[in-house]
């Protein structure tokens, strides 16, 4: 493409462009994304923390070093009021890398594997045994101990790249992965082997959380990336019988004390009522958590950054929380609730971004039907930045959900989903797959959700 | 994120599926979007096109390459009918890779440029002399002949990173690539340098088409990468009588016998009526080609490969057609207008895909109010699907554009537009730059635009 787009511009302006332009609420939105995208300082702090401190699963020198990091970072913005939440956390580490391996024809082929976050280690020796595929529990149940006893279970159902949203698609893979251990371990098996959590093709294991039945035995459990699996899966077909073998160093440390952390700005007519926005600090262990979820962290700070860098005074009290230990207890998020009960705080509306720094597409809302009209009448503004999908019905996110129960109105920050699954929970979730204009217009659409239901209130 | 997200996919599916699901378009809709996602080639021929073909400006062996690829493809695909349309396109060849340096502080620096296309060489030694940075062409005029004559003029104009959609940062400053050249041989400079068209900070020059005036001397111009364009401006303002030198070898050559590839399916009911889909087959030569517009072309033929593969017999002849020469001259394009009007052909419908393999947004439209109407009026099917900038005003592309004489109705295909000028016309243009799911679900939103208007008619 080349200059003729400049007729296209035309049409853009007309679509972009309304009688809102005129509206005050419309303007400061304008100098919302002019600040975000012409000054906005995210992308070179999710830079900071995906090179500087790395990988931060809960309970790791990373995860503290990023805890004082985002401390000192929100001090030097010179917010009202910063300070650390205690939360005793899960401390799980993986140990040295996995090895795994199938045999067949007289032949070894390695597969990429990666333990399952909360997994027990195989022995020292590892396992090597027989190898049975399933799609699903049911059939699982089909087959029975007779079947799967001594065995490892390989699951291998695919999310469905036919599904338009990949979350439905990732809703309706994840049992395996969460409660594949409880199900196998209930016919016997000693293993598990998930296919990972993702449309692509490639070589890249996606971790993630599992569970354990304390009644049952816990069994180890570990993700194959899907190009192994499909290999796995080929291999199965012409020789049943053949041997696979994985060997896993990690283990369960006791818990850890570690932190929430919340920078505020004081809410100049009601600062008793408190907004949140949040994402999750922690990550997993493979990657720098670029997407899951430093973006959200990042572009929590950027709503309150950019509200001081325009001389905004919010009405209610504004925080940026960076939740600790999402990605196997929810403990931070728990924790936040938990001492608001305690403390009495009113805790007005809270938005959680843990979807990835990709392109805004809207905000899903968990709040009354009220609430839901409330925002829906603020969509002419919305629908300037692309912000479409807006509605009602289901969760907003699993850090700020423990606040439902205070009557909290929940929003959930929703970019475009094509491409999350590609990173999620890999090795490939690194700063270099986060695109700098994407993660932007995260923030600015983030912080005007914030400064809209600040300036007009949710009734 | 994990679990959680279970949640909100309840949320996405009430936003996605309303009374429209039991319509029986929305029902042909839904297999659509299953063809391209679940059976889709469009990826794997991207894939062949940019790393079996790779860079194929016109004119050049590569071009001729794509030319009987393409047509094979379509021929393999058993399409009603597939040839090739002839038309002479210019010729230009950069020649080895440009040298350029500046010197400042006793240290030479060298910077990475690449001619813009079209541009002359310079001389085999090469140019050495001062530049003079200016930011539009009034700036130019101002300085005037005195200060310009026998200088460089570096146009530094960036795209602005504040505009929120990309093609109008694109639109407010490509005239420095355009018209650079002309304007500043006005003055008497002996040479152009002109900043890269992208708000991203790299070291790839990215290239493209500009003009010169028969009565002014032709003067060699160059585009220069976004981070070398700040570094030369720093020094700039410390050493303003630097030297700058560069070295071209680019030359045009005489016109080329290319070809635009056209595949068709007959329409059952009106088959003089042409539905033609397409993108342009010629790219630029530093990269694949693989967003502009190797994906359009692709996601071109995957129209037609998903109506075939699900049975559909369209009403009208629906044509596949990869334009040649979009880039330098959009030949391809004016000839196959030329040649509906010389056969009286009746073309009812165009849509062009030239903004890359991205997230789709919508379509913007070129056509009558009575027609925008009707394409509205399906919006609570493109809604399901994400499509929801959909409006009338300015263009829909340029390939396409010479058949609005012919009083068709046109389509321009949007995708989301922040990543797309990271890559535009540069090195960085490569198959691993586009996303799988993204590039199915612009074939799969072009072939539902095509299937409604087919099935449905546009008044």
């Amino acid at each position: 493409m080349k200059k003729k787009s400049l007729l296209f511009l035309v049409a853009v302006a007309m679509f972009t462009t309304g009688s809102y332009a005129s509206n005050p609420d419309s303007m400061v939105v304008s100098k919302i994304y002019e600040e975000v995208l012409g000054n906005g300082k995210v992308y070179e702090n999710l830079h900071y923390l995906c090179k500087n401190i790395g990988p931060r699963l809960s309970g790791s020198a990373n995860a503290q070093n990023a805890v004082e990091w985002t401390r000192s970072l929100m001090e030097s913005y010179g917010f009202d009021r910063v300070y650390l939440q205690e939360v005793m956390v899960p401390h799980w580490e993986r140990g040295a890398k996995e090895k795994a391996w199938f045999a067949t024809g007289g032949k070894k082929i390695n597969v990429e594997i990666a333990a399952l976050g909360g997994s027990v280690a195989t022995s020292e020796k590892g396992i090597e045994t027989t190898i049975i595929e399933v799609f699903n529990f049911d059939q699982l149940k089909e087959l029975g101990e007779e079947k799967i006893k001594g065995k490892i279970v390989f699951f291998n159902r695919p999310m469905n790249p036919k599904t338009l949203h990949t979350f439905n698609a990732y809703g309706a893979a994840v049992n395996q992965r969460v409660q594949g251990a409880i199900e196998a371990a209930k016919y016997g098996a000693i293993g598990v082997i998930v296919r990972s959590m993702t449309t692509k093709i490639d070589e890249f294991p996606h971790t993630g959380t599992m569970r354990y039945d304390e009644k049952l035995t816990k069994i180890p459990a570990a993700a194959i990336s899907t190009k192994d699996a499909n290999s796995l899966s080929a291999a199965l077909k012409t020789d049943p019988s053949l041997k696979f073998f994985y060997q896993m160093n990690c283990k369960t440390l006791p818990d850890v004390l570690s932190y929430n952390v919340i920078g505020e700005i004081k809410g100049s007519e009601q600062p008793e009522k408190i907004i949140t926005v949040g994402g999750h600090l922690d990550s997993w262990d493979l990657a720098e958590g670029a997407h899951d979820d430093g973006a959200g962290t990042m572009q929590s700070v950027e709503v309150l950054r950019t509200i001081k860098a325009l001389g905004i005074k919010p009405k209610h009290t504004v925080r940026a929380v960076m939740f600790m230990n999402e990605e196997n207890g929810t403990k931070g998020g728990l924790k936040y609730a938990e001492n608001a009960k305690v403390t009495n705080e009113q805790h007005y509306a809270a938005i959680e971004s843990d979807s990835g720094g990709l392109t805004p597409r809207g905000f899903s809302i968990d709040a009354s039907t009220e609430v839901v009209n409330r925002i829906m009448s603020w969509s002419p503004i919305f629908d300037e930045y692309g912000l479409k999908e807006i509605g009602g019905g289901g969760g907003a996110g699993s850090d700020i959900g423990p606040l439902k129960s205070l009557g909290t109105a929940l929003f959930g920050f929703r970019p475009d989903s094509q491409r999350y699954f590609d990173y999620h929970h890999a090795k490939t979730d690194v700063f270099e797959n986060v695109n700098e204009r994407e993660l932007k217009l995260g923030a600015a659409a983030m912080a005007t959700l914030v400064y809209l239901i600040d300036q007009n209130g949710l009734n």
